[in-house]
């Protein structure tokens, strides 16, 4: 099945919002085997709205709107199909006791306004949106269709999963078609450069296939998508779970998570499952590794918690770093990070722990020690693995990258059964 | 002037990528008076390009594309449009040349396919894009205007500042078209809920006019973005500018910063300005607030360093929290945040410093500390202020509202003279 999407918004024209509503109607869509096939953007003009609909429905045949639906004098979708439809908006008592009784819920006061937010095109499906007051709307006519959705993100997310897709699957079956879905896994590599990833990956396409190979680089490092196209699912789901297993023997420790996996979470499991305690002593990150180990829901029971060295004193203070180490070395030095990640192990009392120190920049760098130069260590099992690294990018780059090199490290200690040489 | 825009890559429709373009090219061209009058979105398949710029042409007579001008066999949109045009593809030496010459730079050998980046529709303008390796395209004929760049933000944005945009303003001045632009500026507020600043605004809205604006509730506060439509660029400048004095002097401490302003840079320019130095000890929020203030370049100068106290062992052992405190009060209360603060001003040997503990969930709430009580404090001037609150939402909203609050807390510290009462 083929559809059209139409947002509706004149702030989606203007730059001044982004339309995350693509993301879960691409996926969501595609994963069930309905391909959109344009999208579209319009401003909240009825004649935009009604345009970019009839020639939707010119081409393909079935759309689906997002926004419009709201109670201001701007949304206009409704009133814009029906139009385009030749069908008056009647009052739909159901809705209309939907949004009454949200009213008094919340205490508020209903205006007129929100009573025009009950009428529908003559004919159409109210779709129950229990996150908000419009309603979404099914609306069939012979071969056309039009959905039409709010644009709030939790609304539309809602109403997708729950009341539309259920509906298309079943036209689909009713029409007689096979389904055939888009879907996707991801694989999550780390501490790899792309053009290493490609050459591993490249001798391996022509037996993937006809799976695609997308390769993802980002800060956190390189996701592999692999994507099944117009394939039954049952073999989507066959194949890709096969290609998952083929590029995690390939890639071994340096893949990490699948799809949604997030390196602080696995490194926290690794430590929980040994029954280990961490702590982190950050100079450039600044925070960063705290913020990334406690945004995962449970992880007290594993992180203890951590010194933000930015200024050297706090080095010489907090973390027992010896003066003579940072005057010898450098505050940015192998003896320098080594003797963080120690302090910190003796300061928090636990048996693991993670240092950052680095110049993120823009200033501080020298000919020596350019901006980017940043040195790591994970301790774990009285051993201490120190690793140097050279980072290109912005700041923000810099301090993420930093962030996540030292989860990794700590991660290969931790699976790595023979005890670390030092790097 | 109108224009249509036209963003071409399967990925976009497959939800695997959100166009971020749409942020720079919505507010650079509105900004120079040029409507985006509709968006689409294709598949890189050239019937698919071709209709979408047909049509596009026929409606509004101008065209922007982004994508599908790479190296790969999927990057047809120049194949697509020349093809509309009537017009042979011309290999273009200059072009080749910048090619060759980037190549060469990264020591990179250069495939046929990169060649083919160096062929242009016949009699199109190239584009210079020092930051990448396929020129923008600009398509002249008659009435008909095709400008091709680029799906690479960073290379888009180049070319859109540097290349196009000062095309399309010559045009409009041949054209002789008087230019309107919209423009907006925002007021940052924090602190306050959005239904109370709707209660200032409301009555000014009139006064305001013709200029509208938005409520912009996030997790750092509501921003208010006022903007001017369809007006000569100067009225636009100098009617924007007064609604922003008059809503800083209606919003007074409230406000903390205009446009893209960010409350911890704020905090910093306020403390590096009294030659105060500040740290951080943080327990709900794990590093967050240190993370935020240590984003800003130069925060080294006046920001030394914090504790994530995230088990209840470390408030006591490295901020000297009195253990009865911990055990008469509990983790998340007045009291500790207090004590909190104090230690690591003495501890970091500061004279300013934040502090924050509370509960960010799912779990740990109890019917007297639900998830999102969070205590907050800020010393300053040997005083420290306290502050509990209750804020709804997620895990990771809840901890980056928590952050914010503490930032605006020690603001409002270093701005009000008189010592201020704990609340």
């Amino acid at each position: 099945m083929k559809l059209e999407v139409i947002t509706i918004g004149t702030e989606l024209l203007l730059g001044h919002a982004l339309d995350t509503n693509a993301i879960d109607l691409g996926t969501t869509l595609a994963a069930a085997g309905i391909e959109i096939t344009r999208r579209t953007s319009v401003a909240d003009r009825p004649a935009a709205v009604a345009d970019a609909v009839r020639g939707a429905l010119e081409r393909t045949g079935a759309v689906l709107t997002t926004g419009g639906l709201g109670p201001t004098k701007d949304d206009l979708t409704k009133q814009a199909v029906a139009g385009l439809f030749g069908r008056p908006l009647v009052l739909h008592e159901a809705v209309l006791r939907h949004i009454e009784e949200r009213f008094r819920r919340f205490g508020r006061t209903m205006t007129p306004s929100n009573r025009i937010q009950a009428e529908l095109p003559q004919g159409a499906v109210a779709l129950s949106n229990p996150r908000g007051t419009a309603p979404g709307i099914w609306l069939e006519d012979g071969e056309r269709l039009v959905i039409m959705l709010p644009g709030v993100p939790v609304e539309m997310r809602g109403l997708l999963a729950e009341e539309v897709l259920p509906r298309l699957v079943a036209r689909m079956a009713r029409a007689g078609e096979e389904t055939r879905v888009v879907r996707s896994r991801t694989v999550r590599l780390t501490g790899m450069p792309e053009s290493a990833v490609g050459e591993k990956v490249g001798p391996l396409e022509d037996g993937l296939a006809p799976l695609t190979v997308a390769y993802l680089p980002s800060i956190p490092g390189v996701d592999l998508r692999l994507t099944a196209w117009d394939l039954p699912p049952a073999e989507a789901d066959r194949r890709l779970g096969e290609a998952v297993d083929r590029l995690r023997r390939e890639f071994g420790i340096r893949c990490y998570g699948l799809d949604t996996d997030d390196l602080a979470g696995v490194v926290l499991d690794l430590l929980r499952a040994r029954g280990l305690r961490l702590a982190v002593a950050e100079s450039c990150t600044g925070g960063m590794l705290g913020e990334r180990l406690t945004a995962i829901p449970g992880s007290s029971d594993v992180f203890v918690g951590g010194v933000i060295a930015y200024a050297d004193d706090v080095k010489v203070a907090l973390l027992d770093v010896p003066r003579a180490t940072l005057q010898t070395h450098g505050a940015v030095s192998e003896a320098t990070v080594r003797a963080m990640a120690e302090g910190a192990c003796v300061r928090f009392g636990v048996e693991c722990a993670m240092a950052v120190t680095g110049i993120a920049g823009p200033a501080g760098g020298t000919p020596e020690k350019p901006v980017g130069t940043v040195w790591l260590a994970a301790r774990h099992g009285g051993e201490t693995r120190a690793l140097g690294r050279k980072f290109l990018g912005e700041r923000d780059e810099i301090r993420a990258r930093s962030a996540q090199a030292a989860l990794d490290l700590l991660r290969h200690a931790l699976l790595e059964a023979r005890p670390p040489r030092s790097q």
